[in-house]
């Protein structure tokens, strides 16, 4: 697994410093690069340049002299976007998708159409009436219920569940464990007991929309889940029913958000954030991680509650002070309502 | 998908006002709900009735005046119960359960028993001495262990897996992805290692039990996880080895269940909660979302724990202070023996 | 299922008082056993001997003369361990490891190396140069990617997905709908949109480690991640790409770690504990369940962070004031001030 640094630049651009043929072996952080790797470095993280081990260096134009002074290099823009660029052309290079083939162990229904190019793995299901575009693979032990519609070049990994009438658009990738369309949680009261909401909705998914392990997008009650092109989620996501994100908001790992609630474009909601139901999140609202959205936000800006670790004896003494803060700041007013009469009374005559 | 109004009173009960023959399209929301549309109106959303352009309305008797002067309407004693149970008639009128079939591509164990009216999906795996109840429906991609006993009508998605021995009641539904006995986390420390101690109980499940997605129901330790009757779950919940649930508790996505601990009757748990191990909580308790329960409530009532969010500079400020919380109350009982002192000299003859 | 006493120590040791052909019946925790059960008791629950109703106890040393006082006993120096080695030793005896078979409904690649002894489960894929050790067992619906390397003994339960070229070591137990090696989550905004960063690490995993159902671990962008010797973790872990985790760490249900955070040896991360992205946590770092690691932590001791529960109405009260906090040490201090000042004043000649 190498290439020569010139077929790099002949691929993806920029202005290449060094010789055309400098083989690189591997793509690799700056930090911990070493002879043969080639390694980006952002303007902020200058001083990186004179500790690598780097073969050669992906640089901004301003950094251009500093990196042409310890040797080879690439000038581009914007280096983490040449980078990522870059990762994409070495993973075709080097593990270019097979062939498309439907695999013999595959269970498709007669009434599926499967356009051109498409692949289906071992012990996949395509359900009836399933439509895969052209150039979609579905990895093995996918299951596709009935009436689910793919857009062109989506790749589902191995052991996706998509439910019935549930469509995605084009370029999505699915990683294994998704389940996307199972029942959304609803129930009426009745007696102390729970009476099921059939969840007739489905679920729509956009273009270039990417979706991680084990993550859940519940198909709506009456309505449909909706998710916008170029929504990416990360692992063990919960996306309750009748749920709409807005275009490229992207979520990590283990976020949450419950029924109903609407997102906008353009967010970032960080690990573990959780959104409760029925609230709106406008656009350009960033969520930090490990915090709890239980009020609507329409203003673009960083929102952020959690509870700070500590030592855990002063977490326990700080814990307990904590349910008696608002005796404290009733306590607090009158300490100063006391000072304050107090001055009253000195300043008299 | 249609059926006339007159036909769902006829199945359904309820009073109906309006041509027999008006002919409903679609459930809708109220709020979002277009004609050809029938929706429900609770008593306390009674504005909902002048803007709404459905072309029927569900409504309690409080109601039934302001609805007909509109339109059409059906009248009910609880409209949401109402409508819970026409969900549940349009998914049966218009998305019949498939005729009963044994896939050829299933690996059934000979040993197995499957009673009149099972069904079992593509390449799903029934072990040794299982039971299905008549009605099963075991979908594609399930797999369950050595002598699992299925209850009469329970449904599981495709890609359930229930482990050796697991037991599981009547009318259950659960949902893809989910995992019912794996391994409870036990290992016992030994000079800095941990030695396992093999999980020797089983999960036994209620009747009309829902599991979600994606959501891990672990085996005892020694005795069994219990899942008792009417428990409702939903997405990727934890249920610890040896926890024991209450009748008709509801738990939303994201909740988790530490070991061992015990949770009572018609209890509502609010998604992302967490319980922690060996506590108990009494019937009737209810957990807000996001809350983390760290002793055992035994009295019903309702009960919240999680850091409120706030704009980023805000929240930073207060999260400092947080962690002198204690020292500020030391500080603040200091002033209040300072100022108690300054009025008792002031008050000295 | 039962076994005589004798047979217990002749198996796993300790000093033993009581007839050997007393029958075990069961394993029981001391606090619900009863006659036909063993149980163990530790040091500090001394007052449980006389409680219980177990045929026999396992008790350390201090406590054999209790023990002996109301019946049949096991004397070893540690009872907890002694438990868990029972349990494994139970387990084998009643439920033994069926005979290794190639289950022929599995598609396995002809480039695939099996060695002596190997299981593989129906439905099963083992994909392109996969090598199988010696013994080690491929449950139903296993997928396991190009160029995967499994050790010696090691149990992949059904249902679990290992990406290509990540690699396990021997005698790990990994637990269903666990996800190995699915891409991390990385991505670099452009113009508003992300382009993806393709994960081009794999995962590297040790001997000895347990994974949970439902867990998931990415793999690396560059590098790989990495799970040391001896790691047990919980169900429904998220673990990111570049993470390394130390030998002997336990993590707990629904933890988190964000990627390329390094957490040293013999930690432990309770229930629902997220630890950020590019965090260190040193050795002998113990997070209480619930807690949000936000800061590096070198210092081996225990650390907390998450909002006790109360009542909805005390919580509502407070979590207001809580955004006042900081504005509330400023007043303090102002009172503080005030205070000091009428002091000096007072005391002025």
């Amino acid at each position: 697994m190498s290439r020569p640094l010139g077929e790099i630049v002949d691929a993806l651009g920029g202005t290449r410093h060094g010789a055309p043929d400098l083989v690189i072996h591997r793509l690799a952080p700056v930090a911990t690069a070493t002879p043969g790797d080639l390694a980006f470095v952002q303007t902020r993280y200058a001083s990186q340049i004179e500790t690598t081990a780097a073969s050669a260096l992906i640089v901004p134009p301003a950094l251009e002299a500093q990196a042409l002074s310890r040797g080879a290099c690439i000038v581009a823009d914007d280096p983490y976007l040449y980078f990522a660029r870059l990762t994409q052309w070495w993973r075709r290079q080097h593990d270019p998708a097979p062939a498309p083939t439907i695999d013999p162990l595959a269970s498709i229904h007669p009434s599926a159409r499967l356009d051109d190019g498409v692949s289906v793995g071992p012990f996949a299901v395509v359900g009836r009436d399933v439509h895969l575009a052209r150039g979609v693979r579905v990895g093995a032990h996918v299951v596709l219920g009935a009436g689910v519609q793919i857009g062109e070049d989506t790749v589902l990994h191995p052991r996706v569940t998509v439910g019935d009438q549930c469509v995605m658009g084009e370029r999505c990738t699915v990683h294994s464990g998704a389940v996307i369309g199972a029942d959304g949680f609803g129930f009426a009261p009745h007696e102390g007991e729970w009476v099921k909401i059939e969840q007739l909705g489905s679920v729509r998914i956009g273009n270039d929309v990417d979706i991680g392990a084990n993550t859940c997008i519940d198909r709506g009650a009456l309505g449909d889940t909706v998710i916008e092109d170029g929504v990416k989620l990360d692992n063990l996501i919960q996306i309750g029913h009748n749920v709409r994100i807005g275009k490229h908001t992207a979520m990590a790992g283990c976020a949450a958000v419950a029924g109903s609630a609407v997102i906008g474009a353009r967010c970032t909601i960080g690990g573990r954030a959780s959104i409760l139901g029925h609230l709106t999140l406008g656009d350009g609202v960033h969520i930090s991680a490990l915090s709890n959205v239980t009020r609507s936000i329409q203003k673009p800006g960083h929102y952020t509650g959690f509870f700070p670790i500590d030592d855990n004896a002063s977490w326990e003494k700080n814990a307990v002070s904590l349910k008696q803060l608002n005796r404290m700041r009733e306590r607090l007013k009158a300490a100063e309502l006391a000072i304050e009469q107090a001055f009253k009374n000195n300043s008299k005559p």
